[in-house]
Order: C-alpha cells, then structure tokens, then sequence
C-alpha cells in the first residue's frame, strides 16, 4: 500500500493508495475513530457500484451506518443538498464522535466535506474519492464548497479530513471522458513542480489509458505527494498555494459562461493551461517548446475541445469576479518552463484578450 | 485602553477594550488591513444608534465601506439570511482582502462570523459586540454560527476575528433586562475558573448596575481573558473549552423547549447554573454554600425567573439531542467550589430528574 502523510500539525492525516482499499475502510477507520455511528455519502451511480462493498467494510467493524445518496451532477452542490443532508445527520443522531464518509467524486466530496465542516461546527469526516480527478486534486488539501448562483466554490472552507482512502478499481468503471479529464490535472502536477513527473507521463501514457494498476497507482502517488508538498507550507491559500491554480483562472471564467454544462472540468484546465502558456510566451515568460509539449501531451489524451463560441471580452469580464482576483488585480498562473510556473498580476487586459484572440491552437477543433 | 493578544499562532489577534473606541474604528483597522472594501452588518436598532459612528470613521480612513442592515431578533440567525449577506458581499465585489464588521449583539456577530467564515472559503472579519453579552462571550473564540430547526448554533465553524473592538458606550444605551442577562455569563467566568473575580463581582455589583465605565471595562476585560486563557489552550472545544458550558447544557435545554422564546440566553443560563449546581450537591461534589453564594449574586442582579411550566423529562430528553452529548453520554459542567469545575459524564438521567424536580430555588420565582 502506498502512503502520503499530509503534515498539516494537529490537522495531519494520510493518504492511502491501493488497488482493492474499499475492502478495507472499515478496518482503516476504526484504527483512527471508535466505531459509532457513520454516514456514507455518495451518489447513485457510485452507489450501485460501490456502495455495498463500503458498507459491508463498515458495518462487519461495528459501525452503525447510513447510506445517503443523491441524484449525480454539480447542481447537487449546492446550499439546499446540504440542507438535506444535515437533516438527514440529525435523524441518524450524529455527533462529534460519528464519521461521515464521502465516496464519491469530486461534488460527493466537495459538498460532503462542506457539510461535515459546518454540522456542529465540525465532524470527522473521510474522503473515499472514486474518480482520478478527485483522487488527485479534491481529495487533498481541505477545499470544501458549494456552488452558488455567482459562481462556483464560493461559499465553503477549509476543512481537512480525518483520512482519504484511493481505489484505483473505481477507475476501471470511470468513464474515459472522466479519465482524460482527470489527467489534466496529473499533467498540471508536472507544469507546476515536477518535470521529471511530467516526462514519466511523456513516456508511460499509454499504460495509464490502458488502466495499469501499478502506474495509475504512481501517478496518483506522484500527484497526491506534490499537492501535499504544497498545502503543507500554505493550508489556507495565502501564497504558494496559488500555483495549484495553474490553468484555472481562465477555466474556471469558461466553465461559469457555458453554466458548467460545455466542458468537463478538467476540460477547461486544459483550455485555460494552453492560454496562460500563450500569455506567458506573449510576456516573454517562457518560449513556444512549452507550449507545444503541453500541446501534444494534451493531445494524446484524446482531448477534442472547442472554444470557438464564446467571446474573449466576456471572458475578460469574468475572470475579474473570479476570487481568486486580489484587491481588484487579476492574478494568473503563468508557466516559465516544464515544471516551474509563477503567480503574477503583471499581465493586462490587452496582453490576455490578444492570447485569447490569435490563433486556436491544435487541441481546440 | 485595556487590550488582550489572543494567541492562535498565525489566527492570533487583539481583544480592545474603550469607552469610546467606536470613533476609532477606522483608524485601528487600517493598522490591520489594508483599507478597501469594507462591509458592516448591523441590525436595525443598533444601526440607528451606531452605524453612522462607525460608517464615518471607516470612510475617514479610506474604506469603502457598505452597510446592511437587518431586522434584530434571533430568528435572522438562519442560513437562508446568511444567503441574503452572500448576495450583499457578492454586490460590493468584497474578494479576499476586504473586511467585514459585525456590528452589534450575538445574533449579529454570529451570522456575520459565519458569513466571513464561508464566503470565498473566508475573508477578514472584525467584531464589533454592543451587547454585554456578546462582549464577554460570542467576541471570544471564533465559534461562529447559525441555527436550523433542529438546534440553536447547529450550523457553523470555528473562524477567529482580526480583532475585536469593545467599546463601553454602547451599554448605556442597552436594555436592563440585557445587561442583566449578560452578567450571568460575566458571573459564570468567575464560577469556572477564577474565585477572586467572583468576589469582585460580589463586592462591586453596584457600580456595574450603575454602569461605572471603569468598573464595567475592568469586569469585560476579567471576562474575556479568562476566556482567552482557555481559548487558547482548546481552540476547537476537545477538552477544557468544555468548562465555558458551565450552565448552558441544561441552559440550551430549556431555550429549546421553549422556542427560545421565554427566556433571554443569560436568564437560562443562570437557571442551568443552578441546577448544575444542585446535581453537584446531589452527587457530592460541592456543597450549599456554592449554590447560596450564586443564588444570591444572581438575586442581586434582578433576575426574575420562572420554570413552573416545563416538565422536568422533557428537559432530560432535550438534553440528549444537545450537541455537547459525546457517544450519546451526557456530559454535564459541574462546580467542586467557587472558581472551580470539572466535566463529567458521571450523572445519570435518576440524579438530574431528581434536581429538577427538587424545590425550586430561591431566584426560581
């Protein structure tokens, strides 16, 4: 089995990475909480494929367990289901002692992590990500939300879990959109810290599309380790931590103006990662070889994505309510070479709408 | 001016205490946070007495600030008037580095702390409590809050304010019944862990009940650094914080059956006092001059109360839905002398049933 310890103090957990982990979250949890009282959290298509095994883990541990499952989609993350699933803690009489699963992607997680961190100010709560791109990305680091009607994530926490259990089998059952969406995000790893990491993916792509148990179970690790590295010097988001938004600046401005329902998240990733290399090329940050190996890894993903109905003004207009703009400065991610990037507010409006202007580039049909 | 560092590490903060500090506010903040945008939450009532105080002295100092102002009352204590404030910071383009102050009493600085806590995953907030109450208690230790159906402060997090601003102009203008109520909370300091305040309490009751400003700054300061020393040690309330529920268990027990209709917050207080008190006598813990000593400093206060018409069950069973029930073990606060008390989880539903059906005691009209 492999491991990473996030040391966050007394905040501190483990991640745990095995083929065949869902067996075994009862006997994992109840060595770090007293079994009492659970709630798993989880979603309808994860439910019929994984929700017995869990909860048979559980209950042969003694825990007195509750499924709870809601309808799949990012409009569950919302105010109004975490409502609902704080009605449902009160009847099965959850108290700071209970534990709360969320076995899920990265909506179970988010939202079930935002829930836990509000109920009674805060219950232990366990991550059991089922899709690559929560495994790598949501799982660590204690990001907590709901959607609200101005924007995505914008009403949550931090809130750290007690543990984060990784099934590289739920992967098998992942459909390949949601493969190639999660492994931008694996990619965005390699941009950011690790060029070594960023060439294994160069090498062994084909393995990890081929769902090998061993090298998913390494990309994973590789991802997990580097964003731990991250969140442990800046939990809450003051400083380094921002380059975990590589990408993200600009996909997030094109996920809020198609309502979240044109691209896949990890989608818009790879859109925004393309546009904040052509505005670091354009600001003399980096050169065109950047650029075009992120170009061809993101192709051979399979990726086929098109940009051609939106206007660059508007998204211009939207990355400034962005929150992640900074006493009203627009602050981007910008690539200076495979596995270094730096957060800078130096870019203007015209240096961004001029990217957003020239040619598409290869991966955008 | 009387100031307390309250020491969180890096969520460290300055506790102020002045008649008059209200025209300083601007002044004090632009020494914390860079001025920009700024947002006060107030409530009706305290808005026609303060706002503009505040407002002037923000705006003097460069914040932009925006006002919003609701209806007082605990009802607004909810998630869906938390919505109403998202939609107010979302129009002022508050981001990150904004600021926003609760002005006013509990109801006040618990939503807003609550708001801050979640908008954005958190942004600066500074408490402003006009309420004895609020002063001595909510102002100290980062429990922020809403209600739901099922409880009061069901909803919520721990999020520590930037500083805290107290200034003793704003009693003389609050009602009696809720100075009153607010020295029960300021008596219960002394109960828990310091019996030479308690004696203090006893010896100047006067020149509080005339509202002496050097009396009540040095009896708001005694109050919240003995909160500050506790805080400090148990940020998250696993282990001592416990002690601050000294009253409150049965306290919330008796707001709860009664819609929190009947009684101010201090007033069930003081009635929890008491019979935590009377359980510590039943159990030998203690003896009757600890109960003589509070009853009479609490019928010195005024307090007129009235517990004929709850059954004494319906207590019991109230108390098991509390969230301060740990592995479904009632935990309850109890006295061993003036200035000291223990947790324990030793009472049984037989000995509190007794103690509240014995004879009501003397404040007990």
């Amino acid at each position: 089995m492999k491991s990473i310890h996030v040391n966050l103090d007394k905040y501190s957990y483990q991640v745990f990475i095995e083929k065949g982990i869902l067996k075994q979250v009862g006997k994992l949890t109840s060595q770090i909480i007293n079994p009492g009282k659970a709630v798993i959290v989880t979603d309808k298509t994860v439910e019929a494929l994984y929700a017995k095994i869990v909860l048979h883990s559980l209950s042969e541990t003694n825990f007195d367990v509750k499924l709870v499952s809601i309808d799949p989609g990012e409009e569950q993350k919302s105010i109004s289901t975490a409502e609902i699933l704080y009605e449902t803690l009160f009847n099965h009489k959850v108290d700071r002692k209970s534990v709360i699963f969320a076995l899920g992607g990265g909506v179970i997680g988010d939202l079930t992590g935002f829930v836990a961190a509000t109920f009674m100010r805060g219950i232990p709560f366990i991550q059991i990500p089922t899709t690559l791109l929560s495994q790598v990305d949501s799982s660590v680091g204690g990001k907590v939300a709901v959607n609200h009607l101005r924007g995505k994530n914008m009403i949550g926490c931090f809130y750290q879990p007690k543990a984060v259990f990784i099934d590289t089998d739920t992967l098998h059952t992942l459909p390949k959109e949601e493969m190639v969406a999660g492994m931008v995000e694996v990619i965005k790893y390699g941009m950011i810290r690790d060029a070594a990491f960023f060439e294994y993916l160069e090498k062994h792509l084909p393995e990890i599309l081929e769902l090998d148990d061993t090298t998913l179970e390494e990309i994973i690790y590789n991802s997990c380790w580097n964003k731990a590295q991250i969140v442990e010097i800046d939990e809450k988001e003051e400083g380094i931590r921002a380059i975990l938004n590589y990408g993200h600046t600009i996909g997030h401005a094109l996920e809020a103006l198609t309502s979240y329902k044109k691209y896949r998240h990890g989608e818009a990733v790879a859109i925004g990662m393309i546009y904040a290399t052509k505005i670091a090329i354009a600001m003399n940050l980096t050169d065109d070889t950047v650029l075009k190996r992120q170009e061809t890894l993101l192709n051979r993903l399979g990726l086929s994505l098109s940009y051609n109905t939106l206007n660059p003004h508007d998204i211009v207009r939207t990355l400034y309510q962005d929150k992640k703009t900074i006493g009203g400065k627009l602050r981007l991610v910008l690539p200076t070479k495979i596995g270094n990037v730096i957060v800078s507010d130096k870019s203007d409006d015209k240096i961004v709408l001029n990217s957003l202007t020239s040619d598409t580039v290869s991966i955008l049909n």
